[in-house]
């Protein structure tokens, strides 16, 4: 495992190296988070490996996460994500049963049904070790990934292609016969799948490569 | 209109700025193949607007670009998109007919409808020109772009969020009701018409502050 105490692992990188001391606040914060985060059992383990690697690392910060889900989500109206419902969200390939159990609490609004693959938020020192994260990402299979900001934070955002967003249903029914419903789960877990064997790739080309 | 013969457009910029050779060369390449591709009508005339500002710009080149389109694909297998095939492709919004007759071009697979959001990929003279085009592009609605590369050629990629990946049908008939693929078609038609709507704003913001 690679995470060490906060306090102990900042101070170990002020003293080793001349880093801005912006970068090392904004570490500091981060890592507690992920500490929090970690106690009340709210990071996915299967990115967690991934998340310690980086950490590890003195370029670099992961500032939130997600292995890859499959959500189902009730709006009220199309286009309105503010008012979205989470009917299900799983971590994990899905069964015909959970999907149905999830359909049962719905009540008015359109159903969609949503797989999405992994994103990691890193936080980097420059532009230049950002870079190098971001070609470590793209050669894994994790090819949407990209900077989201490289002004006095530089950000960069991991994430893979595949996703599925269909809308399924309305007000409690679903519009499809069981052939779909079938074919829905197949295509999400494939897309959950997919994200796992990636986020594993990554993993290994993390550590040959940071 | 601010689209200028390409050679005396880079030469003025050679003369006014110490450029480097590397970005002009790259900036003469993309601007010729964009007036090749708008003479053979390839160009979305409602990103063009855009296009000719960003281009007009010394910091900037667009190298490719979509206004935002609805398409029915077909996929011979689950994940396999090399082998998908196009049966419809409309950068507008489309109508039940549209959708009734590409699906009678339907052989074998899967079938997928997606609503895209416009893209368009922009290559920046600095990392700090790219983030300022990042930032407009953000504030504009834009909220999923992003820097795909930093190193020795800067990116940027702009493009949002809104997006139906939805599989609809196989071997040709269509898993759902009529009900369902009218929904379908309006979810589609919101999405385009965000699409122009953020395009809009995205010229706007850019005459302000470009």
């Amino acid at each position: 495992m690679f995470i060490l105490s906060t306090d102990r692992y900042v101070e170990g990188i002020k003293n080793m190296y001349n880093v801005r001391e912006n970068f090392l606040d904004l570490k500091t914060e981060a890592l507690k988070n992920l500490e929090e985060s970690q106690f009340e059992n709210k990071v996915d383990e299967k990115v967690l490996p991934v998340l310690d690697i980086i950490n590890a690392s003195n370029d670099y910060y992961t500032s939130s996460s997600c292995s890859g889900r499959i959500v189902l989500l009730e709006i009220p109206v199309i286009g309105d994500k503010i008012n979205a419902r989470f009917l299900g969200k799983w971590h994990r390939v899905i069964t015909f049963d959970d999907l149905q159990l999830a359909i049962s609490h719905a009540e008015k609004g359109l159903l969609w049904l949503l797989a999405q693959s992994p994103v990691i938020h890193v936080g980097a020192k420059s532009v230049s070790s950002a870079d190098k994260l971001l070609k470590i990402a793209v050669s894994s299979g994790l090819k949407n990934s990209g900077f989201k900001s490289a002004g006095k934070k530089v950000v960069v955002e991991i994430c893979s292609t595949e996703r599925l967003d269909a809308p399924v249903g309305r007000d409690g029914r679903f519009f499809c016969n069981e052939e779909y419903f079938s074919l829905l789960i197949e295509i999400a877990n494939n897309i959950i799948e997919k994200s796992y064997f990636k986020l594993q790739r990554f993993e290994n080309e993390l550590k040959k490569r940071l």
